[in-house]
């Protein structure tokens, strides 16, 4: 556009300008030459802009042109246009990629009636900041990036240098994990280190079928994953035996915990006395979701990325260990199960988290973090479903506390990413089938080992998907 | 740069210009009006330049003069930088990553004696294709760039729709896999998805515990994969029955085959008589790497990106199947154990694919594409390797023949991506510890199911690797 102004101006005039009565006077010589110098370096310039943006080699103009005019597509802040959309509109345009319960070649169309799916943990909550930042945390990769199995060609490891250094500086940063002198071990999100752990622990503990345990409510995959796989080496038991350790099952008893709680939010800890190992899930150990009250510094802890910059899409996830022999078990794991980790996905999380890093370090020109700006949406998010659920006795919440958060240097209040609803009424037996009827898809207790008076909620998901909730919650809870 | 001479040549005129006797001659006010417009317009179009290049969102250049700068960097040919490279060397600026025996800031320097590794089947011999076509198969991601769990936010689909419609696309091209009514799951690298169809084939097949086998010589990683796993619901048993069939073990046996095979590159084809689920691993069924054919539509069929466009680091790989139970199974498998597959991957894997599609469509501007680039590198790789085998007795090859490929539409020379080497000797029973011997590094036959006279050798890395390869080989055959 500023190209073809500036040509429409410029271009009819040297010709015409410069021929008459050229060398008639002196004076003019000087005057005509600077004329010159000028328009001929405006046609220069405009042809470098045409041909050659700066700071892009022409090699990849085509790709940046092709993401530009994506996000340049007005989806009426209700989806997304990408490079790889496919999905055309009747005029042959690209079409937008609504968000749910939206419609439309603009997604500008709520559709009627649209229930509010608060199932799952998609942690789309986090998606206006990267909206609001566009300047932040983008990536450019040319065709030749990483072709090798080996992140680094040559080299033995099994990931990105660049990838654990940017965990261990965000954990540093957070001050939420010790990873000093700990191995890190990536996976294809926390997911596939769950496995990788029970499998490895379970290899550790021979010769024995090792009971996997998990103290209700735990997060479904837990079981579901467990029993999935069917593994000859270990099984899903359910609650733990933590008195007779592990004099139960065969094996040692491989416990599964997360901290904070998937559904409930409580930080949780096991008694020092248990003789099992212990794998501790911190995938919400940060400040936006949770109070960070201490480094945790536990023998096997798991991290994902999805719950920290809310890249679920992107499959990240870490495991902190302590044991040598455990970190090459489950490096073992991955290698067998995926050859390591995809170098994209690396490469991006690299990059979102030295973001992150870099947004609370000096001269971040004022802007918000994403720590703290996701932290004031949930908190107020909890704080009407509060006030919902409270404005009958129909329904209760659980009870989270504020807290003092050593990395807001304050006290934080509860920002959790779930609700763990009970429903109190004598018939609402079945929490999810109550949700149901008033448009709420939840989680049933169940899946997470407790009763069905229990539902899981999620808050991590779209504002709109959150204003969909709160409104059916609180009919619901003014039903009588 | 560009504007640096520019501002330099520039800036200091148009004050001194301008201001001289501006008004006194009427002529003048055109030529000054010109003039003024020029100057201020070479302002503008400077500031822009600076500030703004076209094609490029200000907010992303960052990311692209990261990229760009890494890109620039020269490693003398045998090295890389990128955006996330993080080693730097004594002058505090990044350091290449040289390729395998290379080393010194800037990879110039050879170490010497370094042995030739070809282990593994690293498919760097399409590097270089890459790199001079740099303007090609690019990516630019956006911060924002599908964070959620599910590719299409709303839509149920596990995989993106483009990244499907690429992969069908690039068969329907090269005409080497019947994909049209077929469905297509896909998995983080085709290792997981050998695991994945053997988990839900053995589903199927409930209650009794399936046998595994595959005909010697396998791929290694069928045996290795299976038995590290653990499952109780299949089990690794080798050679397969192909007479009684299921009468065999307590389930239906599971075939996994290669065609080509690896390590032997020999097409393969069951029995129609079989009766038990048979896998066809086609990863190698590509015109660079063995003649099409036909285009092959059994029932359940493996491919992997890493050996199309030789991107493994992205971990991409396909099952086409034709049922549709399984194919269930399948995505049920990779949900339980990634949640899916990296988006990022998905992206890079479906604009190298379009880029390959493109390459071959009209208006490709003469450029070679990758089949017939890479296929001729290899047929020459194979083509000397012969010679030096055929030097002398001590070694022989699989044997490989011409044939006719559809797709490049004449008789094409085998051009596989593995020597599979026998030690003729009498005393040369370890023909791995031969290799080594000669400073070269294999895979031992007996990891393939096969005697340790054989080795396997890859030809599918790096020239400098199989130069040190060819080199070191002919004076193993000359050896007396």
């Amino acid at each position: 556009m500023a190209e073809e102004d500036a040509t429409a101006r410029l271009l009819p005039l040297p010709a015409y300008q410069s021929r008459e009565k050229h060398q008639t006077e002196g004076g003019w010589r000087l005057r005509s030459t600077v004329l010159w110098v000028s328009l001929i370096l405006n046609l220069g310039l405009i042809t470098m802009f045409v041909t050659n943006p700066p700071g892009a080699p022409p090699s990849w103009s085509d790709a940046l042109q092709a993401a530009e005019l994506a996000a340049s597509r007005w989806c009426s802040g209700n989806g997304n246009v990408f490079v790889d959309t496919v999905e055309v509109n009747a005029d042959g345009t690209t079409a937008c990629e609504c968000h749910e319960c939206f419609t439309g070649p603009d997604c500008s169309v709520s559709i009627p009636d649209c229930f509010a799916n608060v199932d799952g943990g998609d942690p789309l909550v986090f998606e206006p900041y990267w909206r609001e930042n566009a300047d932040l945390g983008a990536v450019v990769i040319p065709s030749w990036y990483r072709m090798s199995y080996a992140p680094h060609d040559s080299a033995p490891t099994l990931y990105l240098d660049g990838f654990i250094a940017a965990i261990k500086d965000l954990h540093a940063l957070v001050g939420n994990a010790v990873t000093a002198g700990r191995y890190i071990v990536a996976g294809t999100g926390s997911m596939q280190l769950i496995n990788a752990v029970v499998h490895s622990l379970a290899l550790q503990d021979a010769g024995r079928v090792s009971p996997v345990v998990a103290k209700a409510p735990f997060y479904n995959a837990y079981q579901e994953q467990t029993e999935y796989l069917a593994s000859s080496i270990y099984k899903f038991v359910g609650e733990p035996d933590r008195v007779k350790g592990n004099a139960k099952g065969q094996g040692s008893q491989i416990e599964l915990i997360a901290s904070p709680n998937n559904p409930s939010f409580q930080i949780q800890e096991v008694p020092l006395n248990v003789t099992g190992p212990v794998v501790y899930d911190h995938a919400y150990y940060w400040p936006h979701l949770t109070p960070i009250t201490k480094a945790v510094d536990n023998d096997i802890m798991l991290f994902t990325l999805s719950k920290v910059t809310g890249h679920a899409g992107s499959r990240i996830g870490w495991a902190v260990v302590k044991d040598f022999d455990l970190y090459q078990k489950l490096q073992a794991y991955v290698k067998v199960d995926t050859i390591g980790v995809s170098h994209e996905a690396q490469l991006r999380a690299t990059q979102l988290m030295r973001t992150v890093i870099k947004s609370y370090s000096e001269g971040n020109s004022g802007r918000k973090g994403i720590f703290h700006s996701s932290h004031d949406v949930l908190q107020s998010r909890w704080a009407r479903l509060q006030a919902i659920v409270k404005s009958s006795s129909r329904f209760s919440l659980q009870e989270l506390k504020p807290a003092y958060c050593t990395f807001f240097g304050q006290i934080s209040d509860p920002s959790p990413g779930y609700a763990w609803i009970h429903c109190n009424r004598e018939e609402d037996k079945d929490c999810l089938a109550v949700m149901l009827s008033g448009g709420i898809i939840g989680r049933p207790g169940s899946s997470f080992g407790s009763s069905d008076r229990y539902v899981r909620l999620t808050l991590l998901k779209r504002q709109s998907i959150f204003e969909n909730l709160a409104a059916r919650l609180a009919k619901l809870a003014a039903q009588t």
